[in-house]
């Protein structure tokens, strides 16, 4: 039944799609927390108000949430500030207008700053020299990455600093015999892993956005991405951070080693914390060594009860080898067919999923993957089937997942949620969602990391429709929270989602999250209207 | 070249060593810190006096770094409070002298505390109601779990009241799909392993002191274990926790799923605090498919350079299955004959090599490891060894290198060092320390996890000898902070490592600790002198 490869195209970048958003609203005003007292936080019937007024029109012209707050009373850029930019980042510090407008807005181009200077610094000290004169002169900070977030967490809301790490990009060291890299924060993650090919090693982590994101970034949003069913998240894998505090001290957890039980272990707060609580300006990171064996197959299944079958038996039969177990349905393929025009490598189906293998022995690994679609297609639980093991043809498998966002933005307007959920579950967020939009909506598609338990769950219309919004939230985030999952599975909030945390985390923990906030950035420099809700500013 | 194996006794409980040390020095006053000032911390100088002072016998008296501070004034328990206990805890108060008396030493018997009270709650309101009395009151508590751990972190220094999880041992779910294990804090380790079994799955780290320890104290320690090298540490498995706060509150992290980037990830604070923020009361965590098939092989090297060449050759060639890359050294082996009468199963070595591989193919696994040893052997990396398949035999094999901590206790009085380090480093160590010990020690030996680079150094003597202690500390501490080791890999810092800190974390690093400590625990009643060192108090 398996059938001869047929070539697809090469990936390409998915264009940019133009839908810039104006933000203005009146919101929250910054209050310290007392730390010392007990932690502040709401009742669940305060939590319940909270959520419901969220999207509630009170006079008909509340904005969004994920609309900008009000700008808050930080300094403006004087000039005297950028003279003593100039001083310590002579050449570097850009304030051509036509550069600075390109970290401005994010790769969606859904969100704009309007920052009016962009600093490079290339050393950890002149990290510490810009954030200590922000912080005393209350200047807010953007810093700033490969800016490829898909939720306005990389770029200024209003005039906020743009602090990038792209001049950042040193490789600090490798250990062969441990795998350990260390390097500076601005590294590109595609660079790293040419570097480490080189080494016989891979990155532990692998995103469509190799190309542009970087290390730091990367680990401020804990990027999940490709390689996480196989390597797990970067909580495990990084191993230490530098870190630079709003007040411009370094804080060095640079360790080198897979085990120290000396203390708290501070990194694990920086991991995820989308820039607004640290800089973070050097990694080290545990490396795999590189597969010398990689499969991919690309399955059809006729129900979302067969593929999730399909995933028990793969994780016993493929078991140490399985390093990706990807999903999309047949509105996808529907996508890619009509504005991409790809080919549909096998039969039309419900459901296609691919898996791929990465081991260190060809003749075991093919005999473990001919013995697992063996067992697949006589119970059954998939219909059609195509395998590819040289690299161009795995590139052009892969790319029927990869290319299904770019597929998406040639569909119209996108709403895009990234939702985490017990794996049996997140099938029937789609089905729900297009039973309750009906024909409201001009496509309703899923597809993601089955593996993870995360679901990409993709919204289109004509054009921006204020209408078709609100029929998907709140129901989006309220279906997620009944059904315990998280409304931002590897996307991480940002500006858009700050204000809807609430529907994955208890009034406590973010109540804590504030005073975590307010010890590390009094005066809340650093990032900005991002992450937290403004509640707590 | 390869023989057949030779069987060897089965594991057995090591006994426990009677070694009780009084606690009482003079030091540090308990001093809040105002965490909106900026971070306030030693320069390098003022540090580098702070570890010489540490170890200067100033005045004939100065008690070792490890001794108990004075007790802090924290109320001491009245009729009043044993009362509000039986009512809340009907039964499970409880003040027998000989039932607390076990819970006030360590299982070293190393460390006594004098607490006159041990509570048992079942549930995490329990926990809350005595977490609430006891912050109210000024109440010191020492949370406890198997009391396994090997630093004095788990049982009271003075008489703070003792909170067992002990009876707080339920399965809460498994979900079979995503291999997604939750439970209240005081399952025991082994009790998880054998219901997974029954799953088809395991837990992601196996200990020693399985019988007896608890997830929750695992989790609180961040212990490491024997199968961290392929299922990486509990920062990455553990998937959500629920915490009581000193002040009552109940954290709900307890998410079980593998992504969730929706803020900061509070639990992780809590992986390897040691009590000291909060009780852990539920763990989830991912747990791997059982393997179908396990091999251990047994090994002798001429040289650690050559056992070095053999880890890496064994990461390359086996790859996706090696679950284990253990070593002892001669002088392990030496003392397993003489105190434990075990047979050496191959030819007398300078060191030895256990590898453990698990997969799901026994005839790939098999010829995996056939490969690997035909090209180490070729190669001259190894110039013995024997292979097991069967479980017995396994278990034979392992117990030459789980029973080296028995063995030591038969050799006299144990200073005990669990250091991690660049793996190239590990073992100068234990060259180093003979060499500056010369014929002071009876035994100077080095076993440990090559593949987490991390050594367990041990140092014996006919019995306690402060003058042996001196020579060995601070040397063993600077010698570690000087090639970027970890003064303690996985054992934690309880009470008796606390003040070494400054050896492995830098002082901006071990400040912002003594923050998170002040914010979550005002009045420090968790775990009192515990984990951070005194100056911070």
């Amino acid at each position: 039944m398996l059938r001869v490869f047929q070539r697809t195209s090469r990936l390409s970048r998915a264009p940019r799609h133009p839908c810039i958003q104006s933000a203005a609203s009146p919101t929250a005003q910054f209050l310290p927390v007392d730390l010392q007292s007990p932690l502040p936080v709401w009742g669940s019937a305060q939590f319940k108000v909270f959520c419901q007024n969220l999207h509630k029109e009170t006079d008909g012209h509340r904005p969004s949430p994920a609309a900008a707050p009000e700008r808050r009373p930080f300094s403006r850029l004087s000039g005297e500030d950028l003279d003593y930019f100039r001083t310590i980042l002579p050449g570097r510090t850009i304030t051509d207008p036509d550069l600075v407008e390109s970290s401005n807005v994010d790769w969606l181009k859904s969100v704009r700053g309007s920052s009016e200077v962009v600093l490079r610094p290339q050393t950890t000290e002149e990290v510490s020299q810009i954030l200590r004169y922000c912080n005393k002169g209350n200047l807010a900070v953007n810093p700033q990455g490969g800016n490829t977030g898909l939720v306005g967490g990389s770029v200024p809301v209003y005039d906020e600093i743009i602090l990038s790490t792209s001049l950042m990009n040193n490789i600090l060291s490798f250990d062969n015999i441990s795998g350990v890299l260390t390097c500076q924060a601005g590294c590109v993650l595609e660079n790293l892993s040419q570097f480490l090919e080189e080494q016989d090693h891979i990155m532990p982590l692998d995103l469509g956005a190799k190309g542009s994101c970087q290390i730091g970034g990367n680990v401020a949003t804990n990027a999940g991405g490709l390689r996480l069913l196989r390597y797990g998240s970067l909580h495990g894998t990084v191993l230490g951070l530098e870190v630079v505090l709003a007040g411009g001290q370094v804080l060095d957890c640079l360790a080198t080693l897979r085990k120290d039980n000396t203390g708290y272990d501070l990194k694990q707060l920086f991991i995820g914390s989308e820039g607004t609580l640290g800089v973070i300006t050097a990694v080290s990171i545990l490396c795999p060594r590189k597969p010398k064996s990689v499969n991919v197959v690309f399955l059809g299944c006729e129900t979302f009860e067969q593929l999730l079958r399909a995933f028990q038996l793969c994780r016993g039969m493929l078991g140490e080898i399985l390093s990706a177990f990807e999903f999309l349905d047949s509105e996808c393929m529907r996508l890619l067919k009509t504005h991409l025009k790809l080919t549909n490598p096998i039969s039309d189906c419900p459901f296609y999923i691919l898996i791929e293998t990465s081991g260190s022995d060809p003749s075991h690994d093919e005999q473990k993957l001919h013995n697992f679609l063996e067992e697949a297609m006589t119970s059954l639980l998939v219909s059609d089937g195509t395998v590819a093991t040289e690299e161009s043809k795995i590139k052009a498998l892969w790319s029927m997942r990869e290319r299904v966002t770019e597929a998406l933005t040639h569909d119209g307007f996108n709403y895009k949620y990234d939702i985490s959920l017990p794996v049996e579950q997140i099938y029937h967020l789609v089905t729900d969602m297009r039973q309750h939009l009906g024909n409201r909506a001009k496509s309703v598609v899923g597809y993601g990391h089955v593996g993870d338990g995360n679901i990409h769950l993709n919204v289109t219309s004509a054009a921006r429709d204020p209408a078709l919004l609100a029929a998907i939230e709140p129901f989006v985030y309220e279906w997620t929270a009944r059904h315990h999952g998280s409304i931002s599975a590897e996307h991480g909030l940002g500006l858009k989602k700050r204000n809807y945390i609430h529907y994955s985390k208890s009034s406590q923990a973010v109540a804590l999250m504030g005073h975590i906030k307010t010890m590390l950035d009094p005066k809340g420099i650093l990032n900005p209207y991002k992450t937290l809700p403004d509640h707590l500013r």
